[in-house]
């Protein structure tokens, strides 16, 4: 692929750990020269929240705001978070210089402890503790994942990818020959950890269901249709998200995803592609804009005669449902009138549901028309 | 490793799609017999719930009594679910002769229609076909898997084990080789499809939470301590067990658990020892009864000084906790010990607590320790 296809990869991804630690030092430094002329310390971190959070039409990702806040540790109200925070830096800190990494849990963990002379705990919740990292992502301008930190991993991979994890006596594996199963997808997925060697694809399917990437693994579609099979098993992780990202600016490779057709599914979809409000400052690390919608669709049920297999939405669903059509990024056409759709019919329907034409009816027909006639939504 | 050494493998794992599905041909053909003879047509099965479920305290597993059903189709109440398991037994007829293989989602799906010229479906939710299965699995007295009918994957493996997929150009690979990820478990680990070629190690742990499983790998766990990495990520499902139980009779491997310290993770590890009462019929093919568990424990809390990381228990785990005192197979003292002990001061320790050490304490002290001294729970 010619080297102006690749699309543009962020400067933060390829930044090295030196240099992170080195701004982490910086700001330290500062909040101890504050201390020593007996000034009231503070470090400047981004406003969070739906106040300071907006979809970006152009970029067609959620971003956070300019908004910034300045976190003092004489405001009384701020105190022990400013404590907390600065635990997490020198956690951080640690992590980068040791070639560390831990994940979000073991970091509250590492930190929580009595406060000498005191009945009061350094930390009572894992969620100080997460607060305190995005705090500490946006002050020094980075991801967690580039502090060494991270979330759980979920997630499989299946296909004509060669990977090498670069700190794992460079391992070299083609995801198509690993048996049925596939490759159980990190936790962080930074290209200075695991480098995409080689692809042998048109494209990414992200697959809801992990009892789907099955099947279409034992109908051996990945190798039919030179796809590359991501199974999220539900809302799909960071590491995932990573992999997704990477596989479409790096590679080039468009990204489909297809998902159960109801508000659980449609915002697995929303986030892969213009990223979560909760993690709205990552969203150009983690977020695929042009990523397209395969299924399942309400037109799906009529044109297969899949009447007897949906399922009815529940008042949550449809209450959901009805939030999402208000979101700034359902805002066109094609989305107003599927959900519009679904709620008038209160009906959802799974992508299992296709078994109902035949088990390989999913990997012989309906997606490979889908993707050859491109009927997608946006 | 002896042959002799070998713990015994059960028939029904050997045996052959052919013989199976020879079964269900001559259970079938005695149905239409009864039919052509117009007499009631009836076929056996074995009574579930608790009144025929019995812990076997020999062998150590919880099985499913010898009480037998009479399932027939002239009585009323069971006309419906009659014709149901037909149409299942059906399908897993048809999947074993083309070597299909389906979940129990696409099982339901496939089978879900509308009775012509009623307003009736066949099934009204996936509860009427799994319960259907299960008595097909008892008719011909065999397991799902064996049936080419399998639930959800989940869970990864890591560690110098070889594996190869028969159904999949025979692919064979190292699950040490893999990068820092390792292997997705696949949902069904039969031997006829996943042949275990080789192995490297001294024992098997399996770990609660995939995080856990990650800082292992981290540490270089595996390898230095010529261990079996299995991350079942909560409770296990069928596949992870049915390669534990494998790992532990074909390869004579010891077994050891290793979860959170409360209710959900002490029932972890009792399923995987001794079995469940939904599956009871299984344990055979699932269980480890020799299983042992090596953590967490609330003498960890005291021997490691764990006591501001603890967790409060919430009324529901000691409510929990209080059954499970009761359940046969935790009648030993350490058992009653711990659980009361727990039940008493109202905590849970999850292993993620360890990383208060220090994040490689778990790896390079917790663990090889206990498995030196031996300090295990039964």
């Amino acid at each position: 692929m010619p080297a102006a296809n690749k699309k543009k990869v962020s400067k933060i991804e390829t930044e090295k750990p030196k240099e992170i630690a080195k701004r982490i030092r910086s700001m330290s430094e500062d909040i101890v020269k504050q201390i020593k002329k007996n000034t009231d310390p503070t470090f400047i971190t981004k406003q969070r929240g739906r106040g300071n959070v907006e979809f970006d039409e152009k970029k067609g990702i959620i971003e956070l705001g300019e908004k910034e806040t300045t976190r003092s540790f004489l405001n009384i109200a701020h105190t022990k978070k400013f404590l907390q925070t600065m635990l997490v830096t020198a956690k951080a800190y640690d992590y980068l210089n040791q070639n560390k990494t831990a994940s979000i849990r073991e970091i509250y963990y590492e930190l929580k402890h009595n406060i000498k002379g005191t009945k009061e705990n350094t930390f009572d919740g894992q969620h100080e503790s997460d607060s305190c990292l995005v705090d500490l992502e946006h002050a020094v301008d980075t991801i967690r994942e580039k502090l060494n930190v991270h979330a759980n991993p979920k997630g499989t991979l299946y296909g004509d990818i060669t990977l090498m994890d670069r700190k794992h006596n460079n391992d070299k594996f083609n995801c198509l020959k690993l048996g049925r199963g596939g490759w159980s997808i990190m936790s962080r997925m930074e290209p200075n950890e695991i480098e995409i060697k080689q692809v042998n694809a048109k494209y990414v399917l992200v697959i809801e269901t992990s009892a789907m990437y099955e099947r279409l693994i034992e109908e051996d579609f990945a190798k039919k249709n030179k796809a590359i099979l991501i199974g999220v098993g539900g809302q799909a992780a960071r590491g995932a998200r990573r992999l997704i990202h990477r596989l479409h600016t790096e590679k080039n490779l468009p990204v489909f995803a297809f998902t159960d057709g109801d508000p659980y599914g449609w915002y697995i979809y929303s986030v892969i592609k213009q990223g979560s409000m909760a993690l709205a400052a990552h969203s150009t690390f983690l977020a695929c804009p042009d990523a397209q919608y395969i299924g399942m669709t309400m037109e799906d049920i009529k044109t297969y005669g899949l009447e007897a297999v949906t399922e009815k939405m529940k008042p949550g669903d449809i209450k959901r449902a009805k939030e999402m059509m208000q979101y700034e990024w359902f805002q066109n056409k094609p989305w107003q009138e599927e959900l519009k759709n679904a709620i008038h019919q209160k009906l959802r329907i799974e992508q299992q549901a296709l078994a109902n034409k035949s088990l390989e009816f999913v990997a012989k027909e309906y997606l490979p028309k889908k993707i050859k006639n491109k009927e997608f939504l946006p």
